[in-house]
């Protein structure tokens, strides 16, 4: 594994459909998390907000199967290639980028999230 | 304009190719950088090593005009949606992430970073 270089003790992760190189998600991962990552072959991310490991969709079923993981010349920025289940977005979307930047909505939902989460803390 | 939230004044964003959606690079833009890019049409950073602010291209050509930009469910994350003129990629690669975590190449240069800049700062 190329060395890579953590900022506080977490990497960017870009979550990219690997089949349609969609972008799901950005998340951030500690050096556990990757090495999880590798290991399961799921995607693992490190939580800002709840301060812990985080297997996506631990809650929701919604997990990622990483295909490749692909780092940026400066080894300071990862994309975790996946296939995606159910879709990668807490509010019911399958992208979390289902916005412009005006606000526009490019996309509708898939689930419910009121249906999938107990607790809407992913 | 959505409200957007900056770590420390900055928000990472992911530049994605408008077509294909090949993801080319991964950098930082604080608030004037995202407007500068709204107003010019032309993707806009900060850099952190540099410590300024930074249009894509200004020393090597390689500028991005940008398509349209999305964000995210937290609203801490954007994309530029880009055609990428030339290559992202400093070292001479069209995207930044041209190597898997194991350090398998899975792409070829498309310049020569020697003769597109003066110092390989960008």
């Amino acid at each position: 594994m190329i060395p890579l270089h953590f900022d506080n003790g977490l990497i960017p992760v870009i979550a990219q459909d690997a089949e349609t190189n969609e972008v799901l998600m950005l998340a951030y991962a500690n050096e556990e998390a990757v090495k999880l990552t590798i290991a399961t072959g799921q995607a693992h991310y490190f939580s800002r907000s709840r301060k812990r490991l985080w297997k996506k969709g631990e809650e929701s079923g919604h997990t990622q199967r990483v295909v490749r993981i692909l780092t940026d010349c400066d080894e300071d920025a990862l994309i975790y290639q996946i296939e995606q289940e159910g879709a990668a977005c807490h509010l019911g979307y399958r992208s979390c980028f289902f916005r412009t930047i005006d606000g526009a909505f490019i996309a509708e939902k898939v689930f419910n999230p009121g249906e999938v989460y107990a607790n809407k803390q992913e």
